[in-house]
């Protein structure tokens, strides 16, 4: 079966947790709105699933899902299905479980470091809440962001199957979501995490090491990839790094 | 086997979906720092859950359910165990996940009708960012909480088995949800709430049906349903609901 994923076409943005699970698993799927509209992608393709009256499920917003005649919204959602179906999750209850809730806790930083940016409005623009942003900037470095790495790197050392992993001793999608953290802030906070990352040895350690499975790799290195920019989740203002 | 619940003692906050669910459920439960210290409560009992270098599976952050051995954090996890467990959710993994992916979307909102009184930081006191939370508080009643509640009613509209329940022909947790955040809306946003309400008839009457259940009634009535107060997620200053 072929995945359909529906997400914005230029960001990263939470898309790209799907991707990098698709890719891992090495699961044939198409980007649909990274399609031309002539042969059914573009934007319009995922506001019909948005606004549809016969869809059953209906989302709420982007990244969606379709498996089959399923339609799945929520980012941390779609990767315990995905999970399941690629083995990258456990397959006991308590481990299905325990990796989600990673994964939600992965979330709710991603909302963090969006409002870093936007703390007023998602509606207006970067540059009428600036003063804003960077207040909140501050805290976000000196708080929120050494309490979330702080928490991984807690989990990888208490991991009794070794600190190798968030969960047991095999790769998670919760493993490759982390990766993508530790990608993201690089890129927008790049003075912060040369500041943070010795204090997290096993966060860092993970990172390098899922950027060197074969499958990331060669997704990271092709055009598939989109690059970071100031549209996406992530984004890099000199001004809220120092 | 008797549940026990970690949460903030003075608070409905996240615990309040919890304690809805294990109420609705008839559940034996131990909401435990609202125990005195000395009989094993208290705010203590839940930091060493928080802190514990014991824990397989450390909470980044309350509530926190212990059931038997099990310790399980993140509101939406903690009700699809629940769900599972006293038939508040339906069986099939379809119907289990729909239910998950809408108690997603309304904790989604759950973190924007807290962020309205808190724009730049958790840790800032309100009257240091009152002039930010106006301004967000514009866009959250004009842009934000109609969004939301249209979603939530065109999920009820477009419910095949009528619209009484979110999901399916029976009560779920995330009917229990929505009426939480209904009243939660109520006391933070009485002028805004007196406008949208006509226009999202299936939420408000859900609302209604839920507030009627005779388990849910009598705890509404009771010592044991903390009061909402400025200290809550949802916090009524008069300045952001006009």
């Amino acid at each position: 079966m072929r995945y359909e994923l529906y997400y914005w076409p230029t960001i990263q943005g939470r898309g790209e947790f799907i991707r990098l699970a698709l890719e891992e698993a090495g699961a044939d799927y198409v980007d649909i709105v990274r399609k031309p509209d002539s042969e059914g992608g573009g934007v319009p393709a995922m506001f019909d699933l948005l606004t549809g009256d016969d869809v059953a499920h209906p989302p709420f917003a982007p990244p969606i899902l379709k498996a089959g005649k399923r339609v799945i919204a929520q980012t941390s959602i779609i990767l315990m299905f995905l999970g399941d179906r690629h083995k990258l999750a456990p397959t006991s209850e308590d481990g299905r479980l325990w990796t989600h809730q990673l994964q939600l806790t992965i979330d709710d930083f991603l909302v963090e470091a969006h409002d870093v940016h936007h703390p007023l409005a998602k509606s207006f623009y970067y540059e009428d809440q600036r003063k804003e942003a960077r207040r909140r900037a501050e805290n976000f470095r000196s708080e929120r962001a050494p309490k979330f790495f702080g928490y991984m790197e807690r989990v990888l050392n208490q991991n009794q199957s070794g600190g190798k992993h968030l969960v047991g001793a095999r790769l998670t999608y919760a493993d490759l979501s982390l990766f993508q953290i530790v990608e993201g802030m690089r890129y927008a906070f790049p003075k912060l995490m040369a500041q943070l990352e010795p204090d997290y040895p096993l966060v860092t350690a993970l990172h390098a090491r899922v950027a060197e499975r074969p499958r990331i790799k060669a997704y990271a290195a092709s055009d598939q990839r989109i690059p970071f920019n100031t549209d996406g989740i992530f984004r890099y203002y000199k001004e809220l790094d120092s």
